[in-house]
């Protein structure tokens, strides 16, 4: 009998964020494993640390950015066969995803590399699209809009014609990007409707409207516009009590 | 004192994938609200059922779709006095909302009208779409992806024009377009890299590739499309193992 790998969504950083179903199947397994940045720091086992039960085995999954060419693969391919021994030997393997395991996570490594010879189960879990809306009270989609989220890395023609074709964006992974993006966003006359968001619910956390930032962001930032039509959410926003 | 207008995000349908701070702060209000379809049920009260402590008092919100020119506002228009006079006699009103409250949400409707006035807290939730990419092992975005929600009522021309802007789609709200929002898929080959997700979580449940599908869908189904350009994943997906 082999276990089974379980991808929990943690969601953006508050412990109280989690859902029942992650709080219970992370409890449950007997092995837990998670990310750990150069640093030797591991976010996702901050976030779930308040809720494990103790005396679980970890393995601790080191990300090394900058040595694979393909950053995350050399880790992954690393790291594969060591959960695969904790499966094969019968025994239940909680990966703990920030956020959604299946949104810009690096649960896809493991779901590839073993998702085709172990039985695997996945938690979804809150975004932090959504938790950064939340916060700010800012508008994702309605009726019939049309929502897209977007890497900061595009070239800024691509980045203009992905806003220009909807009513409501996310930009994530700011980092670098910040300044070039939200000189953009400027330029198309949009900065009145967007909110900048880092480390939503997190020690740190910033949540402010975009006009009012400086011009530096870390890589875990994100801005959220909306422009849709809903006339009466519009004019909420617009004067400014809605925040 | 005026009460707080929280938004709960319920999640997509099971009752395990409340937060736990969704979970607290409903069960702290003394005064529920949540919609009520023209047949009398309220999805979101039965998704909150599990976990209601008894005793709050209930505002029900009847929609009624086709009495209305714009669905929903008539009945929020006549909602928000009655949760504004709650609020107004200091008691908190938690709002029971599908899903996340600001994504594609009827919570908007209410922050709207009660935000300028009443302090306001809003929940994140897990949305359907996370919720059928976990159950279908269907990626939804990694690394430099463009990921895009429609909603199936765009015509032919705007649907096609933003899945070929993006490397993974969610198309929602299918309903009575279900049949030619297949057809356009199929035209555009993307068929076998597509699942169908209806009532995510919920008694009833259908998740399984597009391929597989009738002709037929209610209107809270949704489309996944995943045509990234992570290899690993897109091996695994095509080896039909990853479902």
């Amino acid at each position: 009998m082999t276990g089974r790998l379980i991808g929990i969504g943690l969601g953006p950083g508050d412990p109280e964020l989690l859902t029942l179903k992650a709080v219970r199947l992370m409890r449950a397994a007997p092995v837990i494993a998670y990310p750990l940045a150069e640093g030797g720091e591991s976010l996702a086992r901050a976030i779930a640390a308040p809720h494990l039960p103790g005396g679980q085995d970890e393995i601790a999954i080191p990300l090394c950015m900058s040595a694979d060419r393909a950053p995350g693969q050399g880790a992954y391919d690393r790291a594969a066969p060591r959960i695969a021994a904790a499966l094969e030997a019968g025994r239940d393997v909680a990966v703990l995803c920030e956020g959604d395991p299946l949104f810009y996570g690096s649960f896809l490594q493991l779901l590839a590399r073993l998702g085709p010879r172990h039985p695997v189960e996945i938690v979804p879990g809150v975004s932090s699209v959504m938790a950064a809306a939340a916060r700010a009270r800012h508008p994702l989609s309605a009726r019939a809009d049309r929502f897209a989220v977007l890497p900061a890395t595009l070239p800024d023609g691509a980045l203009r014609a992905a806003i220009e074709a909807a009513e409501s964006v996310a930009i994530l992974k700011l980092g670098r990007h910040f300044a070039r993006v939200k000189a953009l966003i400027e330029d198309m006359g949009l900065t009145g409707r967007a909110t900048y968001a880092e480390r939503v619910g997190q020690p740190g956390e910033r949540v402010l409207p975009l006009g009012e930032t400086g011009g530096a962001a870390p890589y875990f930032a994100l801005i959220l516009i909306y422009r849709g039509a809903e006339p009466a959410i519009l004019a909420s926003l617009a004067a400014g009590d809605a925040r």
